[in-house]
């Protein structure tokens, strides 16, 4: 079927000027915090793409890396520090932390006004009830603007979420629920994938599990939005985090049906970056 | 079709005694703090139900009831004195409040350790999360215990939940999906409600809409929770609540295709009063 790309680097180009010019318009250039700890490639990469970003943008990126031995106390008080520091108007942990430290508590350390991965309670609780200044998590924002981009209006649709993350999967169903589309969620546990993505206007897979949505698993004229972002041997390199990623559809399958269909990479992996840096601009156009 | 009638009166009676004993156990008896602000006549009959069930199983009700004209300043002092107080293990703001008063910063305000009705920011991402320490809204948490005491699973079963409201559908479809169920949410911008409930194993209804469903929605065979309580003249009266009630599910039509069914008055009702108490005692069981 032909087929419209949902090219999220062109998505991505065509927003860059207004969100630099509105970082530009301010007194001085805003200051987002991200925090590594440990030295996971994968940390190392994603963080490498947003700083790209930021300079592009005009926001500076204090890059505060720690050690894997560093203390749930000592990390407390450097989030701690940036909370109080005026000058910081986004704070984000990268995740996910080493498991000697408890993400929970660290993620709600936050102050809720610097949190421009949307995962505190506080913003959990608003985008959930679709509050208007609700700040979705990155990957969702970058969904919904990847599909807004191509005008795909969800209202009244049918959407199908393969997957069931707090991350990615729950924040992602509860958009398309407070836009008015029928929603219904698939997992590992679901018998027959197929038999429900195949009813679905609009599926969106993040599962996490290379090539699982293929044409079988799709109506003619759906539309495929692929989160998966899979690091597999002799795939295509997204250069952004110098990886070879593979998403969790099967491309060349799933476009002879599909009517739009995002790439990996080039798809929804550029919208989260810049996401985040559209909720680093709510955080500092609202008081909260 | 033959059908178990999912009967919340008798579930709530058999659970009763264990939850008398934990209750009677203690150093001394747990108080309830109930805040009501107004007149509303519903929500005085709610909260005679709760207070008729607390002294069953020996919890204390500390009704406070302020005047309409209460300020939000004054309701947050009142939340803050009963934070404080250490006998008090639960504190719940019957809903719905004065429009005057800012319903989501007195949530807030409540200790999410004495939230029995699982609604502060912290509890919602808990069960949003499936945190295993999680309390989901006591509405929920009655729709879940009563398909347990029916021995009915959702486990890898198709869910259909129709309402989408922070209170009750939101939820529901949180739950079913920590649960492993496939589920789908559907709502009054669903163009086709019927072909959609009728591929659920199980649907529960929360719509607020009465006869919403009936056999046309259902697929043999299929359970149906319904969660309406719509106060309708010349209807069957609920005696704990003192008013005449109709669900969403329109019982003699939906009965004659559905394995089980629960009743209105009887079905939902009873289990979200004996929830609200199996809520309190998990709060006063486990430290946060």
């Amino acid at each position: 079927m032909s087929h419209i790309i949902l090219d999220g680097r062109v998505v991505r180009e065509a927003r860059l000027p207004a969100l630099k010019e509105f970082f530009g318009g301010l007194a001085k250039p805003p200051v987002m915090t991200i925090i590594q700890v440990g030295d996971r490639p994968d940390s190392t990469a994603f963080i490498r793409a947003k700083s790209t970003f930021a300079a592009k943008v005009g926001v500076t990126v204090r890059h505060i890396h720690l050690p894997e031995s560093i203390t749930q106390a000592e990390l407390l008080s450097v989030i701690a520090e940036n909370n109080k520091a005026s000058d910081v108007h986004g704070i984000i942990v990268q995740l996910p932390l080493p498991l000697s430290l408890d993400q929970e508590t660290v993620i709600e350390a936050i102050d809720p006004t610097k949190d421009a991965d949307g995962l505190s309670a506080a913003n959990v609780k608003r985008w959930l009830s679709g509050h208007p200044a609700a700040l979705y998590p990155a990957t969702t924002r970058g969904v919904r603007e990847l599909l807004s981009h191509y005008r795909i209006d969800i209202f009244g649709r049918k959407v199908a979420i393969v997957g069931r993350s707090m991350l990615v999967g729950k924040p992602l169903a509860a958009w398309a629920l407070n836009e008015n589309a029928t929603v219904i969620v698939c997992h590992s546990k679901t018998p027959d994938l197929a038999a429900e993505t195949k009813q679905a206007d609009i599926v969106i897979v993040a599962a996490g599990r290379p090539g699982l949505v293929s044409a079988k698993h799709l109506k003619s004229g759906a539309v495929v939005v692929d989160v998966g972002i899979n690091t597999v041997q002799g795939q295509k390199l997204e250069e952004e985090v110098g990886r070879r990623l593979v998403g969790d559809v099967d491309f060349d399958s799933a476009s002879t049906v599909a009517s739009a269909i995002s790439p990996v990479p080039g798809g929804v992996g550029p919208m989260t970056v810049l996401a985040l840096f559209e909720n680093l601009a709510d955080l500092i156009r609202k008081a909260y």
